[in-house]
């Protein structure tokens, strides 16, 4: 199947020409002025950006949590990915404490086979690593899976101590392999959980309240300590706070290995969510994830530091739970319960929001329309850089030949009002929207995997297709 | 009983002035020049300074650690001490996990009382600390005992997890008592300590190569962090590093209430001390510690930290282990295993090395007599800041009317060779110095402990006789 | 003749006791518990504080400025110094550009000579120092003025380049005086200035608005760069920033031997003044001074920096001139001009405020009562720092057997309100006072200079009688 | 003119794949596998790199200094550049204190006029700049001259005050144009120079020791703040230090709009090189340069800082002076005096070195063969970033659609041993190397200029050719 994009502005995170795109075979062909090739099929481009499809490298689809389900699995959740304009997620599956990594990632196969829209790849949690497994780490990366992920929140749940921590970086460092961390110290978290439950102090604000910004700040730093000893390369997950960031920053002045990822609720919401009237006080349950959404200063600093490189890469952190349990028109209702497990107390709220569809065309807006960022670096950090750092490139993360055509046309003219009830910026599966109400200028028209359309103004036209990425190692390019 | 000191230059923590000074009671009854009042007992002290006895706040005198005891007991370490210059030493008693600390401070006053030549006061060390328990450090403060230690290193042993941490800093913060911490991450690195042991690392050395000074840094910027939620007032003990140093002045830009304590050892001496040749490789153990000797640039850092008040004050951290298992001229041997316990590996060795008789001399010739410490901040970093910190202020830590009659007449000409062969600076219970050939000008002639000369001229002039004081509140002063 | 005050508590920059103490000879003769001397005169000191009379290390007392004098002279300022518990002054002699130095001190001796009610000593502000001439600076410290002040700002005025800096630094460091400097980027705030004019911005408001606190820092910084490489001991005067304070941090962190003085109006006031309603949008030019008034959270910063050992000593940098140029009941009209020189623009009022009567009452206040600062670092931050960083210690700067009897008896709990209508609170020779209205709780009951009562509940004992000090050099005390 | 690039390896500051590439007309036409294209050249590059020329932002040809002339000319120059794969200069223009920048724009354009081998522009260098020549800047830019450097050192010749910095940063910022800075404090320095010389302290090693790295980061901080200030975007050029980094890093930590750039002698060469024995110990002078080498580990930081994004482009200073005033076989002796003008003192002795024909493969060498920088970093910090800070891109810097042909391709496994003596390294017209000796793997074997073969395989292919290139403003791109 071949396809001709003709008379685009194509932008990598390096270029920006004018020109067309020859795809065949599922990756990029032929790049070049006025090309005189024939296609199956010819969009045209004009005043269109030709853009590399979106990685999403934090997404959780139907994942187990306090009782229940993330809402999407691998199937709506990618179509809604692909509809916002993302071609690849890597997914977060999880190895049970005590039990083999090698099964968690057979499980989450399972979950991903045959449903996905779009190309998908794993991290993997890892919730403990004694000695003895710790040769399933190399394992992993044999079978592409090059990166784990490890919590330093979630005592008695995914937590995993600094001995836990320094372990599997010394094999992760050996293996090449990156580390991907939640970085907050949960085990003062509980502790300040707890005080606040004994005060009666329930409502959602709560969330936030007890979970500091110094305790990501003092989680990041002792990350990067460790990983300096361990030799490994470190990713901070969601980083949310000016707190935060400054530890990122130190530890990159003093030359640690250490890049962070944030996400569009911590760069566009502010802890006053929590305070929404409505629904008997529990509306702010809707943005209950971990870590809580922040005083509003914080969203200068973390743009800022994707500016000047202190802050590398936006994911989603994508993790819906609905609001109401029910669902709209056609839709069965879901078998899964969601927010209302946390009535009693934000303690017991599912932590987590959607978000997949809308990063793409956030970032455009905040980062592109308002002046934040340029063509370039909104490539980069909602693509090429997760490509780089996680193994996928140079097949995913850019437009170039040889590269897989993973390729949006995206119009910068188009405006869209983010909403639940607007089916172009909502096919997730549940029943709110993170971002209700905000308009973008700027959105996906065509999204194209490996050269396969799969939505096209507004529709959906193709479904499952995608493929599991074996991703590479560090220093090792997937060609 | 009455004593009047006359013509001496009297050094505080401020002042510097020349005087006589009449004591009575135990306490200063005046000061003055050339006083017209009858004493008992009239001491010279032209060319000599009048200072305030030494306070020593880290001493583990008959502590047990690691299947032995510390060699040293209230009687022989305090009368060590005195010859010294140290008239005041604070002891850490120890919670044992799972009991009361009531029952710890019960054990240790059995321990202590009737034997010490000078005054003593506790610390206490807290192992753990549940809800259910935590009345008990409101008790503690009202019986005078205003601080605690913690361990983040020691896992197994001493070690608190974060959340003791933060428990027991906000009831320590409520309460105006201080927070102590050994600030070494024991997790991580016993984690590279059982690697060490698997390459079969396992010469003295070693000791300090599997705690490296990140590990020292990070646990100071984590404790540091969480005392700032807490509410805590914080004091790191036996600072060892500029990485961990740095950490004290980050906190303190920011505004956090923390103090640092460093000891001679670290000031003086350094890693390389492991490789002396000797003992069949053996000979380093006598420098095996925690934190451990490092490279030497730590020791610049160290002392400028003392003289711009980034570092406050000057502990020694005294726990002696025998290193032969033999004791000198007419005393019984030790009942208690020392250093040999190690000789299978590093990680074996009784962790501690003797100190409390050196510290006021070495400070005196490295401070003054080298230049880095004025006179007043001699006096400062080795009594009065220990003092005020730890509420013995204003009945200990300086010369002043109304105070307690701890008093140090001290030669500054007079030249030593510290030795273990030297009774004028060796009366500690142990078979070698951690200091041997270090020649000192400067040092105590006469040593006064509320009026009553414990040591004139290199005699022990009397015995026992020290009392345990309660301490005062953050805020509070002991009058 | 001999004074002896009773049964008070006695507040030194360490101590903190109850005792008699015994003048004579205008020194500290004794301190005691119930002192059997005989005395002159006797004051009974019960419920007060005894407290080494304030230092004010920065005053301009009949200086020329920008076409007039400041309005206080060496008789005037004085008296108003000793009213508010001040006892000695340390003002800024001024050396012409192109002339001697020397002649600026003679100058200076007769001003003063004479007319002072309280003793007194001098800084030499340099404003250029040739290689030729550079000799004088040794001999200044011959003399007893053992510290300078250059001016980084004022170009064309008292401004000093970089180069003048450093040689300066380079002979200051080499003679063991000390080097005073206002740090603010007069170069650049000269052009900020110039634009401010041609937009025709001319309020009171726009003297804060054209100089930005970065201009602090930037000049805080560089001056401690040179002073690193000239070896110099450098004190930076009237800082007034958190950007400015984080530099002095950072400059101590690296170890450099920089030290800072705040004054009251930093601590307690802020640039909203400049925006005060009345005279015609004038009254704000009452408190154009240089630096200005900041922004409101720079007045914590430094309150913090105070606690915590970055900020080490409150001067005044009094510095009057009348608003409205007549003065009150019996006194001639002022012959000087004030604040009226600068209706036409900002630019041209002469820049200054008054304040040395009312330092210790406001830091009493603001430190003591309102618990930011304790007594004793009260007394340090407003007498016995600049004592001992400006040779006048331990003359001066401390209540101790041989001092000079500098004492102030305070009442903890007199309460003023500061104004220009309370002749207790204002003897300045100056139609405002820029604390109109401040309420404070502690105040000066009896002043003593050299054992001489000077003020005494609220009236003036004595005139004259102050004393020009010859101060001592870096590392030497003055007996 | 066509020509076919095939089978190279194509590396850009992001890519990395296999194609071919096809130019015509002086442009980059189409890339892609396997083109079906014919052309009148074709290049095998199987087993090559193909890279964007590379962009030296920083030479001076033909520039006068201290009574002379750096000895390359913009034929010689170029020709040089060419050969060590470098497709465009970025020269530096002179204004004449007191004189037009326009005047000194025509006076460059006649230097370089006709006799470049490869595209070249021209920063201005700014000596004064008052409000009434300030407009000269707008027409500078709109002759595309987007840039100016301006000298913090030299005073008296080049050096800019303060006050001029500010201005021109004003209206850089305003028109969109860049300003470079040499950031050495040469008023301290001049005073640090006057003292050695009268000390007889006059052998080239004193070049290094008069210029403490100190004022390089006093010179880094204080353009920082000025620019922030300013609303100005800073590039600090020929960053020698570990010092001036660090101010790098705190500038944008706080988010300040400065980059960095530093030169091969920098990361390659230390202070030591002063010491070089030989030619009566005048053998070092051949290193004398501002900033100087320094002490050797300022190298690894700065390494550092290209690998972390601190420091962002590294160009050459290029300042080529004869060392013994002859030069090689066929060539007319030079009539411009060398580096012999400072046999009587260092502070005479011509500053600058030649490097134009050497960053390129010293670059990969250190960091790609030795494994301190990506591929893709190396073409950045050669290439790619300086195209896109200067208004170069996307005409050059990538190798894109649309974009000039300047293309070099690069022979990974070639090896040459950089020498005078060696004619495929050495092509400038100096009569030595700075970098004498040194072996690297990895050279360029054909070099492009728009399309045309400039050097082939060690031999020039083409005169003259080159074309001045007007630069666009910031946020503009050059098509």
């Amino acid at each position: 199947m071949s396809l001709l994009i003709k008379n685009g502005r194509v932008i990598t995170a390096t270029d920006d020409y004018f020109a067309d795109v020859f795809v065949d075979g599922g990756t990029v062909k032929q790049i070049g002025k006025d090309l005189a090739v024939k296609a199956e099929t010819v969009l045209d481009a004009t005043g269109k950006l030709v853009i590399p499809g979106g990685i999403d490298p934090h997404t959780h689809m139907d994942m187990p949590f306090g009782g229940t389900f993330s809402s999407d699995d691998f199937d709506t959740g990618t179509v809604a990915a692909a509809f916002g304009g993302t071609t690849t997620i890597i997914d977060y599956a999880i190895q049970t404490r005590g039990k083999s990594a090698l099964e968690g990632l057979d499980a989450w196969h399972k979950k991903a086979e045959g449903k996905a829209a779009i190309d998908y790849a794993f991290h993997m949690i890892l919730t403990d690593m004694p000695e003895e497994r710790i040769s399933e780490m190399r394992r992993l990366a044999d079978d592409g899976v090059t990166s784990y992920k490890m919590f330093m929140a979630y005592p008695g749940v995914l937590y995993a101590d600094d001995g836990t921590l320094y372990r599997a970086f010394r094999q992760a460092g050996a293996d090449g392999s990156r580390v991907c961390l939640h970085a907050e110290n949960g085990i003062v978290i509980d502790e300040i959980i707890k005080g606040a439950v004994q005060d009666k102090k329930l409502a959602p604000i709560w969330h936030a309240r007890t979970r500091p910004t110094r305790m990501e700040a003092e989680s990041v730093h002792r990350a990067i300590a460790i990983a300096e000893l361990a030799g490994a390369s470190l990713y901070i997950v969601h980083l949310s706070s000016a707190d935060g960031l400054e530890q990122i920053k130190l530890g990159r002045m003093r030359g640690v290995d250490v890049h962070a990822e944030t996400c569009p609720q911590y760069l566009f919401l502010d802890e006053s969510a929590y305070l929404s009237e409505g629904n008997g006080g529990f509306e702010g349950a809707k943005w209950v994830m971990s870590p809580p959404l922040r005083e509003k200063g914080n969203q200068d600093a973390l743009w800022q530091g994707l500016r000047l490189h202190h802050v590398h890469s936006v994911a989603t952190d994508h993790c819906p739970f609905f609001f109401n349990g029910t669902w709209k028109p056609g839709d069965p209702s879901p078998e899964r319960p969601g927010k209302e497990l946390g009535r009693a107390g934000f303690n017991k709220i599912p932590n987590g929001a959607p978000g997949v569809e809308n990063r793409m065309a956030l970032m455009y807006q905040g980062g592109v329309v308002e002046g934040r960022l340029s063509l370039n670096r909104f490539v980069e950090v909602t693509s090429t850089f997760a490509a780089k750092i996680f193994g996928l490139f140079p097949r995913k993360g850019t437009i170039a030949v040889g590269s897989d055509a993973d390729i949006v046309v995206f119009d910068p003219n188009r405006t869209e009002t983010i909403s639940v009830n607007n089916p172009r910026t909502h096919r997730m599966r549940v029943d709110y929207s993170a971002f209700e109400g905000f308009t973008v200028k700027g959105y996906p028209d065509t999204v194209i995997s490996r050269g396969r359309i799969v939505v096209d103004k507004g529709s959906q036209q193709a479904k499952g297709g995608g493929q599991f990425i074996r991703r590479a190692r560090a220093g090792e390019l997937l060609r």
